[in-house]
């Protein structure tokens, strides 16, 4: 009986853990379609983004069955509350890497970004995928150490957030209102992204560790 | 034993419904602070959104007493996870008003709105307090019409969201770049504000009634 309820609970993390491969792979692919004005690569995110929420409701479905099945208590309820969320702000990461595509499509062929800021998004980009990447080991349960260097992540993702205001905002700024406009939105996506996956690896380590990281995330 | 759970659940409800009480008169203040340059409207909204957050943990804390030592299956346990959710998303609207507040304290003793914008912020802050208070009533299980309207509400506010980005981006926009990033990020605090209203709705109906409202909720 023991046994396998934790083998249903490794399926549920297995879930969770393709799960964010999923909207790894589409901040990834979104990422490109903004820097590269890539039509048919934010057309493929977007029609993608529906295999995140079918796995979010299979991953929900997966979690009630273990609660409802086998009533487990103490930290395995934990656990599988801590599932339940994860699934939640998984999709919410899929979300974003689809508002980013869809910013991509909607100025297509223009670019969304002016050639100063493309760094910047690059960035964002690459540590946005290298933090989902990450979770996706926690959230796997292979490797807990991950968890302290998505800290560190999240705040190279909040630096460079702030920094795009500071050029944004700046009298220099050469390029008028609505690209500051975009481009605040599409910071703040990625920002939020990153914020998630912090989220989910600290909440999936507290209830394994009964502690959360010595570090407090900001937002905004 | 049947009766002593339903009074739990009951409880439960009703921290979820004073939750809500708090971030629904967290956003009407903030809004305030936001058209008058009103700092000390501002200092309080940020400074009692620990009661939010608290109240949060208590009503977690309260839904893994009634999911241990209950153990409640099909419906009953549903509209415990939906409580669990819901206290997620209610504390989200809480920090989106924290960040109006943060946002009129940030730039005092100057208005951070330009007067041609300000009747479309007190609209979002009417329409936001509008669907918190009618969620309220949804989460105390008083008035599930509420939750039909409140879609209603939510369409206002995407509407006046999707204007604002009108304004902001014509070419007779007169204030620069920096207010526009401003009432991009604020307006975004509301249209969220908003739809966090609307899934917590839509989630505690569905458990309630099996059927989600007919409408879907738009995003961006």
């Amino acid at each position: 009986m023991r046994d396998a309820y934790n083998l249903e609970l490794d399926n549920l993390r297995a879930q969770l853990g393709d799960m964010v491969q999923l909207v790894a792979e589409a901040m990834e692919l979104a990422t490109r379609s903004l820097l590269h004005q890539d039509l048919e690569t934010a057309e493929q995110v977007i029609s993608d983004d529906v295999k995140v929420d079918d796995a979010r409701s299979a991953a929900e479905e997966k979690a009630y069955g273990l609660l409802a099945l086998q009533a487990p208590v103490a930290t395995d309820l934990r656990i599988v509350v801590a599932a339940l969320h994860a699934a939640e702000s998984i999709e919410r990461m899929g979300d974003l890497a689809l508002h980013v595509a869809k910013a991509a499509r909607r100025r297509h062929p223009e670019p969304v970004l002016p050639p100063d800021v493309r760094p910047a998004f690059e960035r964002l980009g690459d540590v946005d995928v290298r933090l989902a990447r990450k979770l996706e080991r926690v959230v796997r349960g292979d490797d807990a150490e991950a968890a302290k260097s998505l800290e560190d992540d999240d705040d190279e993702v909040d630096e460079i957030h702030r920094n795009l205001f500071t050029v944004i905002m700046d009298s220099d700024w050469q390029h008028g209102v609505s690209p500051a406009v975009d481009l605040t939105l599409l910071s703040r996506f990625y920002e939020r992204y990153a914020d998630h996956a912090v989220s989910v690896a600290r909440r999936m380590l507290f209830v394994v560790t009964g502690r959360m990281p010595n570090h407090s995330s900001s937002d905004v």
